[in-house]
């Protein structure tokens, strides 16, 4: 069976990887009459009377809605709600498997910004937190500073910060190993959809000043202003304050970090070669990087990350998002903040240990139950 | 402890009573590339390309939403759609008990018509049938009607149907023991809300024409037209063909079944003995029936149902609800028809062999697991 085959099986054996279960046995009348009618009129009331008791009576508090449109899966792009749905139960069960929380997939048949907004705070009442996922740029940004305003339960989406909070912990980790301070360092990114600008802003917010941030277009500056959105003005805050302009190609030159979450191939070995000394390159396209990491080393890069599994420092969101939304619900959080994302940046970078760090280990394996544990316990001590 | 503390502690105990499980194992990197990213593209694109695949490859065929506004919760009335919760997670461990269900409770922070239809149809991708629950009347009749137009998954209002599918098992049985026909008898029904429209219009499906309404202001009559609601406007289509008037007092009277879906303590016993011979009484108003059954008896009643557990017959919708979705889920049904909920009235009636019939054994019990297989059976034979 080839790897497609596999994938499609896995998925046709059970029709689907979700189910919902009863915590509690029902199996006599007296389990029927206090789990249901006339006995669930008490837990009603308790919470009729104060709405915070939702939170000892339900599952509110351990529950997260992972809310899609279906306009940015994958690298597939625009494929609609219901091919989305796959992506949704995969990452409810990486909740549920890394990190107890118990998720379920919402794939809302519309498109609409206004009202993708309106829907995901009218389900709000059985939800103890609210995962965005795959939901296309620019409006993935605007959705989600509403809900964080608008609602007082954790909203996170994961596209933008999972990637950046592990794309900080990488860097982190590769800095120590090449001996160089984060104020001193320029970074070069390409790609400023949901993913880049989360890691533009997480880095000047952890102290890493010099960034240039290169678009389909080229290198983001004032003069180009007039052609963005409100996204990519406010980028400008934080990028290129020397307002240089070019390609990838002048922006890559002299930078010590390489950070790309674009498309693959697009970066060559002689941009390698333009770096600093012992260049930093995490190539995150999928499933083709930037740079294949073998031709990135032959050039002269010091460390290499993807978003691959057969690869070396494997940049995956599964690092951060279970961990966040554990600590978060753990502290009762009521939203999730610059503050707890450089938590969860730290607590990953620092779960390998400093005799262990390499220029091959950077990044906790994905599959280490323990990394979600050590998040959940920093993110909920920088909550407020 | 007592009742009520016992009634708390079993919701407390595990913070709710619902989880989102994985039915497939996630142990090594190989589960984490085949369930999730890269390997979760493929039934992505599958789905992409043929929009039914989403049956073959993601829970929704197995996945019901259970739905509410909050507005008409058990008898406590417009609780709101958080103290409703524990309400619909309740229902959603009924279905999985049941029928092997997977059911999520959806608690919808709006009460305006048009915006629970839009929402209902939004998250509709996600979901393979929808539960209507504890919505005030008449707007969850709106709400239904206009779903099952324009949805293409099962919508069932089971405060309408599902009560009014038991009552229908009830009253066959009885006819039997009391040896009458259906279509010589007169039934007198007291409430006209969501339960008492549903079983108004199924026994008139099921051939008893001969059917006397009253509401808090009498009987329904078609001198009042003008101050009916769509809804009773519509049942004067189905009752009182001879348009008498009066009270229930003058409704009751030479009829040979009462059904009550009202409130609690409203008939007297002069009122059974005005009765046919051999009169049937239904009173399901909870938690005080319309009569309590042992006044009825003593005023001559033969047969007396109601909808406690405390009681012989109880009128229980946990023998209808999980079986009509087995069904219709099984068969892939894109509508609850009348057929179909005829077929499950049938299959509850007659899941009491003709020997073990009596008195006080018309309605099958409520915890026996074997009663959702054969409504599952019949209703999927009913399907077209």
């Amino acid at each position: 069976m080839n790897y497609k085959e596999k994938a499609l099986k896995i998925h046709k054996d059970n029709k689907g990887k979700i189910e919902v279960n009863s915590k509690t046995p029902l199996n006599t009348k007296e389990d029927l009459a206090l789990l249901y009618s006339p006995g669930v009129a008490e837990p009603c009331k308790e919470i009729h009377e104060n709405e915070l008791n939702i939170y000892e009576y339900t599952s509110k508090g351990n529950m997260v809605a992972v809310i899609t449109d279906g306009t940015a899966v994958l690298g597939l792009g625009n494929i609609g709600p219901k091919a989305a749905l796959p992506v949704m139960e995969g990452k409810a069960i990486l909740f549920k498997t890394f990190a107890g929380v118990d998720a379920f997939p919402i794939c809302l048949d519309t498109t609409d910004t206004e009202e993708i907004i309106r829907t995901c705070k009218l389900l709000s009442p059985s939800f103890g937190g609210i995962n965005l996922e795959d939901i296309s740029a620019p409006r993935c940004i605007e959705i989600e500073t509403r809900l964080k305003t608008e609602l007082d339960i954790p909203v996170f989406h994961d596209d933008q910060h999972g990637t950046a909070i592990v794309t900080l912990a990488a860097i982190i980790n590769s800095l120590k190993i090449v001996n160089k301070e984060k104020e001193q360092i320029k970074i070069c990114i390409c790609g400023t959809g949901a993913a880049g600008s989360s890691i533009i802003k997480m880095l000047y917010e952890y102290g890493i000043k010099d960034i240039v941030a290169v678009d389909e277009y080229g290198i983001l500056n004032k003069d180009k202003m007039e052609d963005y959105d409100f996204l990519k003005k406010d980028l400008l805050n934080y990028v290129n304050k020397k307002n240089i302009r070019g390609t990838l190609k002048d922006a890559i030159k002299d930078t010590d970090i390489f950070i790309g979450v674009s498309v693959g191939g697009i970066v060559s070995k002689d941009m390698i070669k333009s770096m600093n000394t012992d260049p930093i390159v995490l190539a995150m396209a999928n499933p083709t990087p930037e740079i294949m990491p073998e031709l990135a080393i032959e050039a002269g890069a010091k460390i290499v990350g993807t978003g691959r599994s057969d690869y070396p420092n494997q940049v995956n969101n599964v690092l951060a998002f279970p961990g966040i939304f554990r600590g978060a619900l753990d502290a009762k959080a009521k939203k999730i903040t610059k503050e707890m994302m450089l938590a969860a940046s730290m607590a990953i970078a620092n779960y390998i240990p400093q005799d262990k760090l390499s220029y091959d280990n950077i990044i906790p394996d994905a599959m280490d139950k323990g990394v979600a544990r050590s998040v959940a316990a920093s993110v909920k001590s920088a909550v407020k």
